[in-house]
C-alpha cells in the first residue's frame, strides 16, 4: 500500500508569508485609496479580454497572481471603501470583519445544522440577541435566556435583505395555507425596494396581486391608502398575506409609519415584515429610534450590518417576533431527508438554521459580527453612526444656504436627496442631470441618482448623497460640497445668476 | 468646522499583527487537527449559555476574542477539515481560497451590477469559462470570445446549489408563462436532493405537481418512468416545466442518465437542469466524464467547487446553455428601479449578475476560484480528485473482501455506501445502526447515514463514506478501515462467526 493522498498540506509553509503580503496589500490599498479615482474608467469587456482564455495547466506562483490583482483587477474596481464614495448605500468594510472573514475561511466549517457545528449556530444565536438588543428590538424578537427552547423568535444571518423578504413572504404565504398563492395579496409602498416585487415574482404571487401603496408627501407609506386597498381586496375575496414596511427607503430614506401600519396588518391577519436594510444600523443610537415606534406589531424585522454597521458583506440580520412566527418560517422552509436527520434536531432543543432561509449550506458568518461588536464595542458603533450623521447635518445646512439647490425629500439619517432649483421641473431635471454628468466627468466623488415622484410622469431627478464609509471624514464632505458648487457654476452659472 | 469623522482608520496599525496571529492560528489548527475529536461533545445550549448575554459597551482587545475562539468556539466545532471526516460531502477549504477570501474582504467591493465593479463581474465571467472548459461543458455554456455579447450562455457563482435550482426553476416557470404556476409540473428522481422539493415549494409550484420519478436498480432516474409521468401530465392538461437530473445523488452518488432524459425533456419542452453539486468536481478528469454524456441537452448545469474542488464555501457554479436560456433567467429575475439604472447596463454590452440569482448584493467570490485555479493549476485539481478516487477504490476492494459488509449501491467516484450483511433487511439495519453507534461512540471517524430503497417501507440503513478532505491520506483511510473492523467485531462478532 503506497501513500496516495493529495500531497500538498492544507496549510503549506508559504501560507503565513502570503497572508502577510495580502495584509500589507490591504493596508496599502486603503492607505492610498485617495490617490485613485473612485470609479474606474474601463470599457465593457476590457478585463474579460485581458485575462487568458483558459485556466493554467500547471500551478502558478502567488506573486504572479498578486501582480495581476494589482495590474488588472485594481484599475477596474469601483472603490466602495473610498472616502468620496457617496453612491447607493455604504457597504462598510472594517478590519475586525476582515480578520473574522479570514478566520471563517481558515476554520472551514459548515453550519447547515446545529449538529454540523454547534458553535457556528449558537454564536449566531447569541450575537443576533446582542445586536437585537442594541437596536432595542422587543424581547419577543430575541432568543433570550432560554435559547432555542424559549418563547422568543430569535434572529438569523441571511445573505441579503432580498433573501430575508423572500423567506418571510414564503412563510406568510404558507401561514395562509398552501404553497400556491392564487388569491394572496402582497403590499409595499411605491418607494419600497425592488426586492419586494422580485420576491413576490419568485415565490409565485400573481403579478396583479402585488399592491404598491401610494405614499404621503414625505414619501412614506400612506397607511389609510393601505387600509383601503386591503378592504377592497378582502371584499373581492382575496387574502392579504404580507405587508412590507420600509424604514429608510432606497430613494430618499423615507420611514413608513409602523405605528399606523401595525394595527392594520394585525386586523387583516397579514404578516408585517419590516425592511430596515440601511436604516437599521442607526437604531444602535437611542436618539434615532423614533421610526421604530410600533415595531412590536412587526412579525419580522431585517437590517444589514453589511451596509452601515462596519460588518463586511454578507451579513443581513433577520429577526422573528415570537416563537409562533419562527415556527411558521421553519414549517414553510423545512424538508428533512434521511441524510440530514440527527438526534439533536429531533430533540427540539437546537436551532437548525438551514430551515430559516433559502440555502442549505452556510458559512460561519457570525464570527464577523462577533468581532465587530467586540472590537468596536457598542459605543464604537454609535460613534460611527453619529459621526456620519453630523457630517450629513452639516451638508444639509449648506444646502439650505445654497439658493441653487433644494432637497427633494426630508433628509433621513445620513442620506440627502437634492436637486438643482429651476423655474419648472423639466428644467430642474435637466440641470440636475447636467450636474450629475459634470460630477461623473470630474470623477472625484461618486453620487447615484433616483427619481422622486412629484405627480408628473417623469418625476424629479434627484442626486442621492449617502454618507457612511468609515473612511469619510468631514474634510471629504467639505470637498464634496466644493465640488457641488464648482459643478453648479459650470452647469448653470454662479449663484448670483439664479 | 471641526473634524467629526469616525476617528479610527479603516486599517489600523495593529492589523498586520492581528492578521499574522490569525494566520498562525489557522496553521496551528490544521497542523494539530488530528489531536482533536472530529465531532465535538457539547450539549445543546452550552455555547449559547457560556457567551455573555449582552454586547460589550466598550471595545475589547483582540487577544481576549482570540482566547474565546480557542476556549469557547473550537471545542464546539465539528471539524469539517479533519482527515477523518467522511460525513455528508466534503466541504473543501484550501490555502489559496483562504488568501482570496481575505483579499475579498479587504477590497470590500460590491458587485451587484457591472457598473458597481467591472472587474468583479468580468473576472467571474472569465473564471466560469475556465472552469466550464475544465469540466468539458459544451461551448454553448460558456461566454466565449465575445463575452457578454456572445451567443454563449455563460456562468455565474451562486451561493449554493439550492439557490441554483430555485433560480432555474423560476426561469423555467417564467418561460412557460406567468409568475403563478397552477398547472406547471416539476420532475426529479426520488433520490434527488431535498433542495428540489424545497425550491418547488418556495416558488409556488403546487405540492401535488412535484413528481418524484422512480429509479432503476442503480438508483438513477428511470427515464421511461419519467416519460410516462410526463405523458400522463400532458394528457391531463398540465405543463411539464422543469426536470432536475442529478449527477451524483446525495445518498449514493447515483448518476441520472442524461442521454435518455435529454430528448424526453426536449420533446416535452421542459427546462432540464443538471444538479452535479458534488460530482461535478470530478469532471475535471477526462476519464471520469462518462456521466456527462448527453449534457448538450441540459438547459442549465450546476456544481459546487465548495464541495470537492478546494474552493471554500460559498462557491456554487451555474451555467446556462446558450443565450436564449440566459435571457430567460434574466427576464424572470430582473426588476430595474431607477436607482439601479446606468448606461453600461442599458448598452447591453455587460453582464449584471444581480439578475442571475436571488440576492442583489454580491461579494467578490470570483477571486477565490481564480486563486484556486491558478495556485493549483488544472493538474493540481485533477491530482486532488484522483488521489481521493484511489483511496475510495482501495476501500471498496477491502469491502469486497470483508464477508460481514456489503455495498448498498454501486460505488460512485469517492463515495461508498455500505451496510452490515445479515439474514434479512431488518437485522442488517439493526446491525448497521449498531455499527454506526459504535463509530459515533468511538469518535475517531465521522460517517453519516442514509436510507437506500429496497422495496420495503423501511429501506436499507446505509453508512456513507465520502472521501474528499484535502487532509485525508491513505493512512487515514486505512485507519477508518481498521475502525470499521473493530466496530464489526464489537457489534456482531469476529468475521469467522458470520
Amino acid at each position: 500500500m503506497t501513500e496516495t493522498g493529495f500531497q500538498q498540506a492544507v496549510i503549506p509553509e508559504s501560507f503565513a508569508g502570503q497572508v502577510a503580503q495580502i495584509a500589507a496589500f490591504i493596508a496599502r490599498y486603503h492607505g492610498t485609496m485617495e490617490t485613485r479615482a473612485v470609479m474606474p474608467s474601463v470599457d465593457p469587456g476590457a478585463v474579460f479580454d485581458t485575462l487568458p482564455s483558459r485556466a493554467p495547466e500547471s500551478a502558478e506562483p502567488f506573486d504572479a497572481i498578486m501582480a495581476d490583482v494589482e495590474q488588472i483587477i485594481l484599475p477596474a474596481l469601483a472603490h466602495w471603501q473610498h472616502p468620496m464614495f457617496f453612491g447607493y448605500f455604504p457597504a462598510n468594510a472594517s478590519a475586525p470583519a476582515m480578520l473574522a472573514d479570514l478566520l471563517c475561511a481558515g476554520l472551514g466549517v459548515q453550519g447547515m445544522l446545529w449538529q454540523t457545528s454547534p458553535a457556528c449556530t449558537e454564536l449566531e444565536m447569541r450575537v443576533l440577541d446582542w445586536l437585537g438588543e442594541l437596536i432595542a428590538l422587543p424581547k419577543a424578537f430575541l432568543f433570550g435566556t432560554e435559547g432555542a427552547s424559549g418563547a422568543g423568535g430569535g434572529g438569523v444571518i441571511q445573505g441579503t435583505a432580498s433573501e430575508a423578504v423572500l423567506s418571510t413572504m414564503i412563510a406568510a404565504r404558507a401561514a395562509h395555507g398552501g404553497t400556491s398563492a392564487p388569491h394572496h395579496t402582497v403590499y409595499a409602498s411605491t418607494q419600497a425596494h425592488s426586492s419586494v416585487v422580485k420576491a413576490a415574482r419568485m415565490c409565485g404571487v400573481v403579478a396583479e396581486h402585488v399592491r404598491l401603496v401610494p405614499t404621503s408627501s414625505d414619501l412614506a407609506m400612506d397607511a389609510s391608502a393601505l387600509q383601503a386597498m386591503i378592504n377592497a381586496d378582502i371584499a373581492q375575496g382575496r387574502a392579504p398575506a404580507f405587508i412590507c414596511a420600509t424604514l429608510g427607503t432606497t430613494s430618499t430614506g423615507a420611514m413608513d409609519p409602523l405605528a399606523s401600519i401595525g394595527p392594520i396588518a394585525q386586523r387583516a391577519g397579514a404578516w408585517l415584515h419590516v425592511d430596515a436594510a440601511w436604516a437599521g444600523s442607526a437604531f444602535v443610537c437611542p436618539e434615532l429610534r423614533a421610526p421604530m415606534e410600533g415595531i412590536e406589531h412587526a412579525d419580522s424585522f431585517n437590517f444589514n450590518p453589511h451596509k452601515w454597521l462596519l460588518t463586511n458583506f454578507d451579513c443581513s440580520c433577520l429577526w422573528l417576533n415570537g416563537q409562533a412566527r419562527r415556527e411558521q418560517l421553519i414549517n414553510a422552509m423545512s424538508i428533512t431527508p434521511e441524510y440530514l436527520r440527527n438526534q439533536a434536531s429531533e430533540s427540539g432543543k437546537v436551532v437548525d438554521y438551514r430551515d430559516w432561509h433559502v440555502p442549505l449550506g452556510r458559512r460561519f458568518r457570525a464570527l464577523k459580527l462577533w468581532f465587530v461588536l467586540r472590537m468596536f464595542g457598542a459605543e464604537g458603533l454609535r460613534e460611527h453612526i453619529k459621526a456620519d450623521l453630523a457630517m450629513a447635518q452639516w451638508l444639509e445646512s449648506q444646502v439650505h444656504e445654497e439658493p441653487r439647490l433644494e432637497l427633494l425629500a426630508p433628509p433621513s439619517l445620513a442620506l440627502l436627496c437634492l436637486a438643482v432649483k429651476a423655474a419648472d421641473a423639466p428644467q430642474a431635471n435637466a440641470h440636475t442631470r447636467a450636474l450629475h454628468d459634470w460630477l461623473r466627468n470630474d470623477g472625484q466623488a461618486v453620487l447615484t441618482h433616483t427619481t422622486v415622484p412629484d405627480g408628473s410622469q417623469a418625476g424629479r431627478y434627484g442626486l442621492r448623497i449617502a454618507i457612511g464609509s468609515p473612511a469619510t471624514t468631514q474634510a471629504h464632505v467639505v470637498r464634496l460640497w466644493n465640488l457641488l458648487q464648482h459643478g453648479l457654476d459650470a452647469v448653470i452659472g454662479a449663484s448670483t445668476s439664479v
